[in-house]
């Protein structure tokens, strides 16, 4: 437990220490925001806020997590090195797009095909890495029912899709101060709940390999909630600095890997339901748009400026977008406790 | 856990569609707030907002916990009656000092020794009763080192001013908007998820009674919880309705009670530290006010205003906090869990 404690500590601390020296030099280095000409006019002056603030988190969480890993030796299957794969592996992506926006000055940053490409290679390799490892495979556990659900070789391909979409997912709710790292803080500390519940049943079946690989998912979870809650103290209304694509893209990683590897993708319709809303909520509008010709269902898409030019303001939505992920969360952990 | 479950959603859905009836009716009926003078120069725009929305709460708490109860006849020694209790008492101190202010229009309210006569009463009943139930008794857990500190018969007298002074910590946190609801959210699911670990504890131990005392512990902290978050949406800032009296005091009675009887009050100088902090920071500073004639050490008491004078906003506050009570919350859970 004391891992788990400092992983958590640690990142936080970290990133609060970290911060008042690299956002200046970030907005030195000329990293500002270019703001998305379509995002509402008030988010006009963000113009300039520095960019790539996620790779403070980033660094807290290797840090941590390399430092705090249980085990001295790599277990076989242990899942460490594959979390940290996938989130820095979909945070490069991230980056790469960023860099190019920031330093280039090009508002498009990476070409989609670019950006999908990348993705589909990092999620066609996780896919096939879950399908054969021992402690994942094609079943999924299925919310509430206490059952399972064996999609067989079709895991891969859908598994794809599932990364594919919740990376973009974070990308996408990631428009409004101090959003999608409030969310993360609440949501991670559910996966993390998750992590110490499979280790907690493994210690009880004596699968020693189980309670390693278990314990590092949780310590990785603890120290993504510390880091997010840490980048909080810069990133909230109003910002000092955003995270980026590269903030973005590395906590989507985390949360499809983490998901993933506990075999509850499933349960990302609950923990991360805000985050699967903000994809939706585009899908909707561009198809809606698509069909009649030009007519709209949100005022805007993602739906959080929706929920802003109907009126509420930024912390407004954070709040509201903080405690239904509370709730959902609570209602997901409590459900897996089995008494 | 099918209950635990319903008490936090049904008690958020209770308040949340109370709220839209409740809040226009506390207005009509003249229960505004009469800003105290002493405050920030920026409150006195916080005039007339309706005060005893902690009404909503105490009825969402009620009616699930009575509903939600694990038996269907209370055991000898069940905690659900003396939470209820406690809370509620100290509820009734806070309800008729907002009445008088609301109603009355005087802002005094009650006198401090008519506040102080009451709450003594409720603190002596209770801690007498925590000395003599089997599953509490004098001896209270120490964080970290895993030891206990038996207190003998001082257990009562010392109690006695824990719950004074956690009540009336809760009642001066209460000051800016959403921030003793937010808090009271982050750490209450802390104590729920405490109660749970001992409801486990008590299951490998074969404890029948016991279980049924520490689940309804964690049904009464959920609700509270569900409660808290369905009250934001109407307390974030910029509040449409304060809690009162009322509402900070049926939460620190709740606090202390939950504590006391998972024989953890010093837990709270964690869970709860910025309760702690905003008491202790009004104590400080009248002390070092007399002792030097005249100076300050913050620019006001409680703390969060000498931070609200020192450029941070009412949302920033309270974004800080709740990422650190969430933090001394994580760590101390995680403490408890013994693998």
């Amino acid at each position: 437990m004391i891992r788990m404690i400092l992983a958590l500590v640690g990142a936080w601390l970290m990133v609060l220490a970290m911060g008042p020296k690299v956002v200046p030099l970030l907005r030195r280095m000329h990293f500002g925001q270019t703001i998305y000409d379509l995002g509402p006019q008030a988010h006009k002056s963000k113009q300039g806020t520095p960019l790539m603030g996620g790779l403070m988190m980033a660094c807290a969480l290797l840090v941590t997590t390399v430092v705090l890993h249980p085990s001295p030796f790599l277990g076989k299957w242990d899942f460490i090195l594959a979390l940290l794969l996938v989130s820095f592996l979909t945070m490069l992506v991230g980056f790469a797009d960023d860099y190019i926006k920031a330093v280039k000055k090009r508002h498009e940053g990476l070409t989609p095909w670019q950006k999908i490409a990348g993705q589909i290679l990092i999620a066609v390799v996780f896919s096939v890495y879950c399908y054969f490892h021992p402690l994942v495979g094609s079943s999924i556990d299925i919310p509430f029912v206490g059952k399972t659900w064996d999609l067989g070789v079709f895991y891969i391909p859908i598994m794809t899709l599932v990364v594919l979409f919740m990376v973009n997912s974070a990308n996408l709710q990631d428009g409004l101060d101090g959003l999608l790292s409030t969310v993360n803080a609440v949501s991670m500390t559910g996966w993390a709940a998750i992590a110490l519940l499979m280790m907690v049943q493994s210690i009880d079946l004596h699968l020693a390999e189980a309670v390693t690989s278990y314990a590092s998912a949780a310590i990785f979870a603890l120290a993504l909630v510390g880091a997010s809650m840490g980048f909080l103290r810069f990133n909230r209304y109003p910002a000092k600095t955003f995270m980026g694509d590269t903030g973005s893209m590395l906590i989507g990683g985390a949360v499809v890997g983490i998901a993933m590897l506990t075999r509850k993708p499933l349960y990302m319709l609950l923990l991360n339901f805000t985050l699967v809303g903000s994809s939706v909520s585009v899908i909707m509008q561009r198809a809606y748009y698509k069909l009649t010709h030009g007519k709209r269902i949100f005022k805007m898409s993602p739906i959080h400026h929706h929920f802003e030019l109907c009126g509420y303001t930024e912390t407004q939505i954070v709040s509201m977008y903080a405690c239904l992920t509370a709730i959902l969360t609570l209602v997901s952990v409590l459900s897996l406790i089995r008494y």
